[in-house]
């Protein structure tokens, strides 16, 4: 493993964290809070450490895929780590525990929260909350990548394990013009919502909060009631920047370079738009009757279908009341998630769409024995190694799911809410049902839940190898480094190769 | 598709299905029972199509692996039409799709009933209940198989359709040779578990009927409170005996031919003790305060891991008022399921093994890329190609699962309710959580729920693969039959390499 390396990389995120805490300072000014000497102070140890780090250039610059997972597992809990600091600092949360609860939340684009009353935070504080969304949602990593003094491959390897998907999005030759690239979208996308809502009359703060949860897909919200105290025109306005949020990037990009016909045939696209349509139809008919109009009924299935197959979790009503039916398709986008290459979570739909090709393939297997059938996307066809990664993927998906349901048990919460928290978690969403519904948060869990929960929200933000691959002992020994080095040589002519 | 031979099978099996209704009359003679008549009119019916259908014997007998899954799937659907008839005629259960959903239960050794007085049940309709937990239980293909006139290879195939794991066990090379041995060994073991029940006092009848449920890993019982009011030592014999017929038949086929030391070796009996035994400890010191003494406790977490883990179903206390831990591990303990080869359901411990080896290699492929690993099973690589279909039976595990939750929630019950029912259909348990638990039954669900559990039943029991090839259109169009008729010559050929 090249440490050097990897202690490089995270002091530059502890770089990158300490300007970006200058954000909350300011915000802290605007309102003359207090809180502001804590983000201070927190912005200056991020920043006295990030530049100590920094400081020496490691010789060898080269990150492979095993170094690269480890250091973007290490740097998002880095990241959350000092990013607790200044919850603490304020005497917001005092508990530090519940400190990185909520930040691991917020950076995972969670959402999930374990304060009661939201309002009687500082400006500050919850810009920071809503903000770590933001960044969160694209990534850090991505973001560093952009001004990062190595080799191309070896940023490969560092987007690679941060935004994984089945297949990553490399729409340019050069990772940091890919980089450049999906932070432009990401940037106009933001202003943009924060635009329209500022003219629909939105307070300017919750503007900014709202629109950075929607972005990131996150579902921190600055008022007790997340969305429902905004017009409904707000409401319908944060419902379609929430979907678009969750498109594969891969379709704005075409968009831009002309070439929406593509874009358009985009499967993936096609299908998480049409299960969203779907989820509406069968909610709208299950709650009809609980609401006072049709519009109404409709606007809030809208709101939370949006909400939950992104991943992101604000909610306009209290859906722990919805019937069986409504909370169960909830439950199952929370599952299903969002367009791989969005900021969304989830096990998202292309791997969903490639699950019922090769399913549907092995029963086609016994009825046609003899034709060697393809899993095709977009009409290309998926090597088997993708397709046999995805397979992977669900296995882990699923233990991890089944352990921490179990685990999470021992604080004696019904099924529905254990199920419901770690589906929450895992897939990145925020609130769950019953006792972690949206009315409430996860601060009646223990302790040992709470590290369960937080692991899943790492574990699902990164897509579960980076962070299965860190705990994995092979990698720390050193029978690991020295197969690297053999290996090196073969590893280079592979990479030309690609 | 071969027709003619298909509705040869089919024949067959009503011929099978007359002959042992001639027991349940000769319950209702020794009981004076009425009912005995109904069951001797079905009887009738049944033989007199059975041998209308047998009559003529195809020209062409070849069954090829799509045929035997048709044929299979069929034949259960007609064992169960045809084996709810006298449950109708006596007017114990008037309702047919009631009846139907009673004897699916039945046949797939799954224990889920409608009734909710057991006690008030005649003597015959109880015993066909259990009886049906016998047939079903090592498959009644493989009883057929022992007397079918077709060759070894057609055999195969229907045999890899009805008890398909994740190898076929062929211990000899004759399939009727080895489903000779297989219903040696499983009626053997009946015989003793009845005759210890017997030497304990217990009554006869019940000594029947409890032993073809825990035989089959069924779970009907003849009393209202399933096992509670039996003695702790005939709870113990029951929970020895349910481990017992968990376990894979090879591993009783190597102890007969004196080759116990391979036996012990097979991992997935070690896992499979390994893991009852786990759940065993966390039960206990879970449900400890619950009970009297230390004594009771271990002997209840032991009955219940034992009828849980191996998809039998009999309870001997209320499990849904344990804490949630408890709960959960039986809930995970009925996913898992009992070991491939056995008469138990679930996903199987060896697919799990699999599963934990896959996932593992799938970690490690990041940290040794070169290194090309296989999955091993008992020391001897498992080849991809079976790796690939544990997967795709994940797969449709997973989506079988989750749609079945999401129908049935229309009938607006808890996900706990909800998802139990599923787990405890599709795995073939019985009773599951709140609404379903032990000491309730399913006759609250409505008909679009119960037959959506019909059909997780009989998939279950099947393992997925021919009830979905069944229902695929490919199979029913004339395109599908032309290609077989010209892949026939390198089927063959195929099928003599093999």
């Amino acid at each position: 493993m090249n440490y050097p390396m990897i202690r490089y990389v995270l002091a530059w995120v502890l770089r990158v964290e300490g300007a970006i805490m200058a954000l909350p300072c300011l915000i802290a000014l605007v309102f003359h809070e207090q809180t502001g000497f804590a983000f201070l102070l927190c912005m200056l140890i991020c920043l006295t450490i990030g530049f100590a780090g920094t400081a020496r250039r490691p010789r060898e610059t080269e990150i492979y895929t095993k170094d690269g997972m480890v250091a973007v597992s290490l740097a998002w809990l880095v990241l959350s780590l000092f990013g607790a600091l200044p919850f603490v600092m304020t005497g917001e949360i005092p508990n530090y525990v519940d400190a990185l609860f909520e930040i691991i939340s917020g950076f995972t684009t969670t959402g999930a929260s374990i304060v009661s009353d939201v309002e009687a935070l500082s400006h500050a504080t919850r810009f920071w909350r809503s903000f770590s969304h933001w960044i969160g949602g694209m990534g850090v990593l991505v973001f560093i990548l952009m001004m990062f003094p190595v080799r191309s491959g070896s940023q490969m390897n560092l987007m690679k394990a941060e935004s994984p998907g089945y297949n990553v999005s490399k729409f340019v030759p050069h990772v940091r013009d890919t980089a450049k690239i999906l932070y432009r979208i990401y940037l106009v996308m933001t202003i943009v919502q924060i635009l329209i809502l500022l003219a629909s009359g939105m307070y300017w703060f919750d503007a900014l909060c709202i629109t950075f949860g929607s972005a990131g897909t996150g579902g921190f919200g600055v008022l007790n009631d997340s969305c429902a105290s905004y017009t409904p025109f707000q409401q319908v306005v944060t419902s379609v920047f929430m979907i678009a949020f969750g498109v594969n990037f891969s379709f704005y990009y075409l968009l831009t370079t002309r070439r929406a016909r593509d874009a358009f045939r985009m499967e993936e696209v096609r299908a998480y738009l049409g299960i969203i349509l779907a989820a509406i139809v069968i909610i709208s008919f299950d709650t009809l009757r609980m609401y006072a109009s049709a519009g109404e009924c409709v606007r809030a299935a809208l709101f939370q279908v949006a909400s939950i197959i992104t991943t992101t979790g604000y909610s306009t009503t209290n859906f722990d009341l919805w019937p069986s039916l409504s909370k169960e398709v909830l439950l199952l986008l929370m599952c299903i998630g969002a367009c791989a290459g969005s900021t969304g979570g989830g096990l998202k739909v292309s791997r969903i769409l490639i699950f019922l090709r090769a399913a549907k393939r092995g029963i086609r297997s016994y009825v046609h024995p003899h034709n060697v059938m393809k899993v095709r996307m977009d009409g290309e066809p998926v090597s088997e190694e993708q397709v046999g990664s995805v397979y992977i993927f669900l296995i882990l998906y699923v233990f991890v799911f089944a352990l921490s349901v179990l685990v999470v048990s021992v604080d004696g919460f019904s099924f529905g809410t254990n199920f419901s928290a770690v589906a929450a978690t895992l897939n990145n969403i925020g609130p769950g049902l019953e006792v972690v519904g949206p009315m409430s948060n996860f601060s009646t869990y223990g302790y040992l839940s709470k590290a369960v929960l937080m692991f899943d929200m790492l574990a699902g933000r990164l897509e579960l190898f980076p962070v299965l691959v860190m705990l994995n002992p092979d990698v720390w020994t050193k029978g690991a480094n020295k197969g690297r080095k053999r290996a090196r040589g073969r590893l280079r002519a592979s990479r030309v190769a690609a």
